[in-house]
């Protein structure tokens, strides 16, 4: 970390001296890309294959707090959450774009570091960053990125396919990322007060990771393609469980029975969650950007995902009929779900 | 205009609900999208064609003031700066994603005016609006549009292509969305210090819509193909003729003379300008927003340029050395261009 202190005014560079100075390093990795940043748009070819689009708008003081989110892991969380997408789709992501728009309290130094974790999550991910805008913003900062990929023809998944009997999976575990929020914004409150208190943060490592540093469900992708699954239905987790069931049944048709002791929960998110005496299913249903991979397949493919570590089967599709509901542990009782997930136009 | 006071707000709908909303009339019109709003992206298939990308922020106090910019042109306008990057790679858009960050002074009835600019634009251009994110912002509005295009292989023009002797080509005319801004801009602050004053805006229609209603020129490119033309050389005006000459004269490695008396300057572009008191040529070379086409093409093409009446030959590129140059017309004196062109981010 050397120059710590220093810090370049973008003023000095002016738009176009900043994009040529954040983007003159980016090399591109795909074949599918024939010209990126550098002309009125950026040129693709994809040959034979369907291609997925996906934005989303990242916003300061909605969706990040610059408290306690580094540059860095915050431009490499944008890019996840818009690569999460694309592997909801089933498809693989190839390009990016990235627009920003920056008040004058962010110096070059902070953009560096903001592209960094962009080139970090491409790099990592085989994804080429092909173009943006960057212009001022009245406050704060905002992000906007669009990905695109590429899917065999054929091999989409969509939201709308889950049939009854279906099975329910999820990757991964659920509730952390939420946690994690929680823990920062904590420590964050005591720092406001006491600046010199050092932060809590020991034990909570992976649910921190969760919050800070997502990583969108590639693999899981992968794991799919080689037991020779195709899903029925898929959709990424980004605004709780309970909300992206209900995307599912609506869009199929269908209802669900979710078991609440199936539900995987890290043993971070537990603890923390029973420091702070809530219940850490309501994490895992109603939190989000935990940015896991929902999907139904055939119960014929039980076998098939019964062993994936990494993959717990829910639950299971039923009749619209029946609504979309949680076992609950204990009695049995089914309890209608609501999307009660993230949602910043809602009061 | 019913109910043209009712204002619903935002917050009674929700972000789903909100878009469900927003884009329930969108119908899609491409055969390239197989699947537009409502996944987790959207799915496109481009037969044996290349695809261009671009896209453009719009954000509220920098780029548009709604004292005086009427909802639905916000949105019609925002759309053609993106088609405009597609048709000056020599591309057909097809499709476009809308995000949006609002604060909460905005109601759905405003919100349901930009969409209508929005749609206004998508079927006039005959582009289809598959997807977005809509989130809510601290302060005002802001705009992220993303448009993709299809281009037959070896068809796209791009900035680096200019050869010496090529002549230089502008569509349109020059300056008149920098005078219909300083039209608006004298009357919003006249209105400001009496609100009761009428606006005064007879006789200059054409520079108010070249400021508030700008067309992407799909039609130049549609005339450039009939007359058989490809483009050696090609980008839109958004930064001013100076800022757009320097990005081709530099990704080709050339210079230019361009001839003062041959820019082309609309009657009441002058005569505004004449009113001000301002070289109009300079609302021409660093004004901006005129989201016309300037292009380079071999001098064997001049015969079927020089009898389009919408195209007019400005100069001609030379070798590097010589420069980036105006040629005034009393003396004849060559002055060098700088781009000066609208650029938020420099002081």
């Amino acid at each position: 970390m050397d120059n710590k202190n220093k810090t370049t005014p973008v003023s000095t560079l002016g738009e176009f001296g900043l994009i040529e100075h954040l983007t003159k390093n980016i090399e591109l990795k795909n074949p599918q890309t024939i010209k990126g940043i550098g002309d009125d748009a950026a040129v693709l070819e994809y040959r034979g294959k369907q291609i997925v689009v996906t934005t989303d708008l990242l916003v300061e003081g909605i969706h990040f707090n610059l408290m306690y989110v580094p540059m860095r892991h915050l431009g490499y969380k944008s890019v996840m959450v818009n690569l999460s997408d694309v592997f909801a789709m089933n498809a693989y992501p190839r390009q990016i774009t990235v627009s920003l728009a920056i008040s004058g309290k962010f110096s070059v130094e902070s953009l560096e570091e903001l592209y960094k974790g962009f080139q970090m999550a491409c790099d990592k991910y085989n994804v080429d960053l092909i173009g943006g805008d960057t212009t001022s913003s009245m406050t704060g900062l905002l992000i906007s990125v669009t990905a695109i990929g590429e899917v065999e023809k054929g091999k989409a998944v969509y939201r709308s396919g889950a049939k009854v009997n279906d099975l329910i999976c999820v990757s991964g575990d659920l509730g952390g990322a939420y946690m994690g929020l929680q823990l920062l914004e904590r420590e964050n409150e005591v720092f406001k007060i006491d600046p010199k208190m050092q932060p809590q943060f020991q034990g909570y490592d992976y649910i921190l990771g969760r919050q800070l540093k997502p990583e969108a469900r590639g693999d899981v992708i992968e794991a799919l393609k080689s037991l020779n699954i195709q899903p029925t239905a898929m959709i990424d987790i980004s605004d709780g469980l309970s909300s992206e069931l209900m995307h599912i049944c609506k869009a199929s048709k269908v209802g669900c029975h979710v078991y609440e002791e199936k539900i995987p929960l890290d043993f971070q998110t537990k603890k923390f969650a029973e420091e702070l005496h809530i219940n850490p299913l309501v994490a895992a249903l109603n939190g989000g950007e935990d940015y896991e991979l929902l999907f139904t397949v055939p119960l014929a493919d039980h076998d098939k995902v019964k062993n994936d570590p990494d993959i717990t089967v829910i639950g299971h599709i039923v009749d619209a009929a029946e609504g979309v509901k949680l076992i609950s542990a204990l009695e049995g009782k089914a309890i209608p779900l609501q999307a009660q997930g993230w949602n910043p136009l809602k009061k």
